[in-house]
């Protein structure tokens, strides 16, 4: 286990457990240059945008955080390496946001708007990808500007 | 006590502990108009729309019911009747949703935000005044028409 | 409703949701004295010794606040005046013991002796009636002198 | 990152965080041991017991994941690796419980009470090593022979 694991960043992930393919391959993009930087990807541990993410960290080397809603960590996609279940069903949004430096939001429908709520009210950068255009979201064009974007001012 | 305090609509007021007048007055004036029709008003049990309504409600003879997020009581508004103390800080925002029939929000930031958020997942009749503009939120014009809107259809 | 509900004492009524004859009276007679002297009764508001003491309370005209595991106040008995869902699991045990000045246990498995350690991490008096022998539980031999115990000193 | 991270046991070590210096030590030794074994270590991440066995898992190869009450990571011992902040105080304490596969008590209070209690319900093995003696749990009478019957019928 490398030294260092604890000062890594921590990027969270939000969106859909259903998503179009050209949201889950944003995803999967933003999940490799994640891991390839060196980055924890943290995320709510099920399917769709988080699955897609948490397989393009894994591929890239990367480690991933799942913060899952269930009380068992066997309902976490296949590329959770450390599964968080919390038996808070939605209520476990909040920790999602918590545990993240930084957070990206791809696509998504209430349960990512709630996740970009909670990465606001506790003060972190979130960043959006052809997701919800709130005030304070900083939008991005590409999975690149957009891991650019939180990698930025470390 | 009322037999049938069961039976009661429950709705939810949620909107920022600090506000502006106009906003205050129409939490207020909202606050009545529940109290009047015999609902449960329930919220975030601590201060600005969160008070001014609970205050209505209570004048108005209704019954009041604060989820709060510290783990005492005692940080409860004075107007209401029933605080229920999580200790679970901003997450517990999910449980303001999920104990009323349907939500009005008033004003308010990324609190309010999380909250009607979450008044969608969990399938709630959301109306909005004067606050996010969210698809599937309901737009009202004035606190008489929130209010409206929120017990039609029983 | 009273002006003075928020004054009551609450007394929180923890024990199994599956429980024998005996523990189900005396849970239903504590119930009972409790609304007689006008405290509102809290509970997990589920089965077993939680039903049996709403119900005794209810009998005597009290008021009762369940604080549920699942999402839907539909499963709280119905005895239970204000059913607040949580949707944590047994998490929520910590809230029915944060919830209450003083709390008896009666009967219960493991899921009470969660609870009774909660009430003595919050600094509650804990007052047993048949139920586990923890230091710093009080013993009653009653339903009336666990009542008379937790009233007492107010 | 070695791939089979997800597999490994994670046993939650649960205990004061003031304790004497002969649990401390014994503590410790758990902690070497189960990283020796290649366990991944769950606590509250908090000092005392879970510092010192989260100090001894690191310093054998270990990982470590501790699940803090407050909502900062910062809070967490220096021997975390994987701190997860909830925010969710005294109330966390089942979901140090649910994200181990086994438990083992030392020493300990009224949180480490309602620990033991939650992996009791949760139906995982829980382990004794100078601490409550409460039915079900089962008594160890060193640090070898706790993690000895940790990883038994593995």
């Amino acid at each position: 286990m490398p030294i260092d694991i604890r000062r890594r960043k921590r990027i969270g992930i939000i969106g859909g457990s259903r998503a179009k393919e050209a949201a889950l391959q944003d995803a999967y993009h933003i999940g490799r240059l994640i891991g390839r930087r060196g980055g924890i990807l943290v995320c709510g541990g099920l399917g769709g945008v988080m699955e897609a993410a948490s397989r393009g960290a894994k591929e890239a080397g990367g480690l991933t955080l799942g913060i899952l809603p269930g009380s068992t960590s066997r309902e976490a996609n296949p590329s959770i390496d450390i599964p968080v279940a919390t038996g808070l069903g939605y209520t476990r949004n909040s920790l999602v946001a918590l545990n993240a430096d930084a957070l990206i939001a791809v696509d998504g429908e209430y349960g990512t708007l709630s996740e970009i709520a909670y990465g606001l009210i506790y003060g972190r950068r979130v960043i959006g990808l052809g997701t919800w255009d709130i005030p304070g979201l900083i939008k991005a064009r590409s999975p690149e500007e957009a891991v650019e974007l939180v990698f930025k001012e470390d």
